[in-house]
């Protein structure tokens, strides 16, 4: 594990918990966490030093990079010079094109054994203490291997997702950051820039006051880690654009419809919505088989 | 009761759990939800016709109109000619300034018995088989009572609301207006456009089918009643319109931060907003004395 916050925390935490590594090492920049990580059963041992920890492992061992999404090139520079042949990369972080990107600047060649991956568990919650080994269950990961992957690297970074209890699906690095900028960056982004908003208006103690259920489910995004989704932004800006773009589109029409009272436009929009939504609801994911 | 949606029947099933009337009518236009309304002991009797069930009642009792906004207005009319003398009228729509208008043509002065009000306890769920009679337990219930709005009436409705285990509160009728159409229209708003972008796009069911949780809550609103935010979105349309511009400048400011990768914006106003939301999130609402 390299990264033990809510998503790496967890993660070694399900490993150890269903007995399904040898040995979970991790390593972090933080020495409490690093210790609390032990103290707490979620990894076995550790280093605050990457280049130390990774020269231990061996062809066959799997590493995971779960911290922010811009850091994971400079883990991948660290990692190359460090590990052996055959030991086997994946990484968790949310957007997939600007890893790619960085790990052929920094590879030369993609690795056969780098096997680029994101689990869809996110929380507003987040660090150490966040951590919570089922997690994952019943929660869509999404590997994304690169024409360079070997086959076998991706059905082991998919087993080991399966034992956390994920239902583990694989696509293509443009098609992950395109539905990922649509599900997840944009309604974060708009989340943000609601509780701006509103936090900038005069009485806004009183306006939030009175929020109710929805608001809260709405906004609940809004709490989340401003480090990560910075970094998420940049490193997805132009799939977030374009989602945005489509997002501002019937924003403007509904805008268009309430300022003329257009209300056939208005119930034709919000049916349109609603049904979409409701059978949103009812849908799972495609999953690799077990 | 007129109108035994979600809103109606909920507040007349709790005033029945609580015994709190002497005596519980309900008046809708559907003859199988009437029946239904008895049937499940949700009204002790009632009939389609408006005007009918009104003129049963003497000063002192109350009709609370919950009826999608725009037909408050109607049945104001027909209340106008069908009660006796100091029964006291309230309601339960979302928009409280379009009402207040619209009743001072209708009544010529406003009612001393009128009592506009507005319980803050929507759901994506909608009509009578959708009836909880705690649904109002811990929500907030606004009072917006008009200057000609006798006090001895507004207690009489803020007791009956207290009954179902609401928290009563009283503003006016603009700043009712002007809070909700931050705090629920334009998310709602925001939502339904976010959906019908989303959906419109070709590869929809991807796109849904790897959905978190997060967007499960941000867009659990989308799931709302069409006719009843038609309503809204026409009655409340200035203050709508106004929070709209608030939230479009942020949204600006935040997208152009993103096409120039301004890291700095993006952390600025994601951790003022996040701090803004967790402080919400320990909000309490002021609410009237019992």
């Amino acid at each position: 594990m390299v990264g033990l916050g809510l998503i790496g925390a967890s993660f070694a935490a399900a490993i150890k918990h269903a007995n399904a590594a040898g040995l979970v090492l991790g390593s972090t920049r933080s020495q409490q966490t690093l210790k609390k990580a032990i103290r707490r059963q979620i990894i076995d041992g550790g280093s605050n030093d990457l280049a130390t920890m990774a020269s231990l492992l061996n062809k066959g061992d799997v590493i995971l990079i779960a911290t922010p999404t811009l850091s994971v090139p400079e883990k991948l520079s660290v990692l190359k010079d460090a590990l052996a042949r055959g030991v086997i990369v994946t990484d968790a972080a949310s957007v997939k094109g600007d890893i790619a990107r960085k790990a052929k600047k920094i590879f030369s060649t993609i690795p056969a054994d780098f096997v680029p991956g994101h689990p869809i568990a996110g929380s507003e919650k987040s660090g150490i203490d966040a951590v919570n080994p089922s997690l994952y269950v019943d929660h869509r990961v999404i590997l994304t291997p690169l024409p360079q992957t070997r086959k076998q690297s991706l059905r082991k970074v998919a087993r080991l997702w399966q034992v956390t209890g994920a239902r583990v699906s694989t696509m293509s690095v443009d098609e992950h950051d395109r539905i990922l900028a649509a599900t997840s960056h944009l309604p974060h982004v708009l989340a943000y820039a609601l509780v701006d908003a509103l936090s900038n208006q005069s009485r806004h103690k009183d306006i939030f006051a009175y929020a109710a259920g929805g608001f809260r489910d709405f906004t609940r995004i809004a709490g989340s880690d401003p480090q990560m989704w910075h970094d998420i932004a940049i490193a997805n800006r132009s799939a977030i654009l374009a989602a945005l773009d489509e997002f501002e589109k019937s924003l403007s029409m509904l805008r268009r419809a309430v300022d003329r009272e257009d209300g056939a436009t208005l119930i034709k929009t919000f049916t349109h919505a609603k049904r979409a939504r409701d059978r949103f609801s009812r849908l799972r994911t495609p999953t690799v088989k077990k």
